[in-house]
């Protein structure tokens, strides 16, 4: 045990994912250690994104203003929205260029174990942002996994009386992966997708 | 990228060591979702690090007050020093409950890579103290490895004309290890350092 401020410090910090006990006491002693100038910054940051972020009014992701910076753009095509987990998630896309739509971000998945339903997921926000006829297209964006999978099947049936095209982002092999280190359901999925090649 | 204030924080949280930008962006969503209340008391643990904590000036321990803890203690024994490199291997000694004599944190170890000689570390504070004359042994406890065994080794030369009782802590296999997994240079400290067992 530390004295007083350094053990509430070892403390705060062991509190936050990802960081063991090691790994805040090494943090707090390079806190310790540092400049105050750097300390600052830190927690000029802190406080800064505690009072400045809040969620965008249209599609749930991060924003500083009501809405985020891509719900703003009138650049971006409003008749394609792609449903997504998380504000990370969107980040991911935008990195591919691939997208010019818009997002709505789900804020998680279904996951029963968890006790998360449809009820706290923005998915009353998604439909009326539908019934505002102006998108053709959806796509469900949410992780490949177990979760991201029932909140996609979930959509995909409360969409479809709407007559939208409803799609799913593929599934298969990464690409630069290795054929014989994918998963056996991975490399279903790529057969069940497999597409004919156009010469 | 994020939006200012999200990527500004995951800038200086990657600045963390150990914290690269994945665990950056984990930590600044999870305090992102977080009660205000607890991200307050993270900067305020923080805050109060920088203000309240500074260096034992007689041991270089980190204390609240002009003299650590220990130094601060009637009770503990004068006579014997050990000295350690950092702040926290002091932690780690008072854990053993074994040792009942003062510190002396050098801040550090002899290190020609990085430029740390001995006038980067507290020795000239360690003198001082040693020449008050009550101390009989200083024990050296910096770290087995090579920048820790040459710290104790210029120290003991150092040491060697005040005709003190100068000593290290043992190197050997560590307890509930396992004899074929040693390294050959700790399984040859252990011979080196064989004791006769008396019945």
């Amino acid at each position: 045990m530390y004295e007083g401020a350094v053990q509430n410090l070892i403390d705060e910090l062991g509190r936050l994912p990802g960081v063991g006990p090691k790994s805040a006491q090494r943090i707090a002693f390079h806190l310790l250690a540092a400049e105050t100038a750097d300390v600052h910054r830190l927690v000029n940051a802190l406080v800064a994104v505690k009072e400045r972020v809040r969620f965008c009014a249209v599609c749930g992701n991060i924003a500083e203003e009501t809405q985020c910076r891509i719900c703003r753009d009138p650049r971006r095509d409003d008749t394609v929205i792609c449903v997504v987990e998380e504000p990370k998630d969107v980040v991911a896309i935008e990195r591919t260029r691939e997208f010019r739509g818009r997002y709505h971000v789900l804020g998680g998945a279904i996951s029963p174990i968890e006790g998360v339903g449809p009820d706290d997921l923005r998915v009353k926000e998604l439909m009326a942002r539908l019934s505002e006829g102006r998108v053709t297209e959806v796509i469900l964006a949410t992780d490949p996994n177990l979760e991201g999978e029932a909140t996609a099947t979930y959509l995909a049936r409360l969409l479809k009386p709407m007559g939208l095209k409803v799609t799913r982002l593929a599934s298969g092999l990464p690409v630069g992966g290795d054929l014989e280190y994918a998963d056996e359901v991975t490399l279903g999925r790529a057969f069940e997708g497999r597409r004919a090649l156009d010469f």
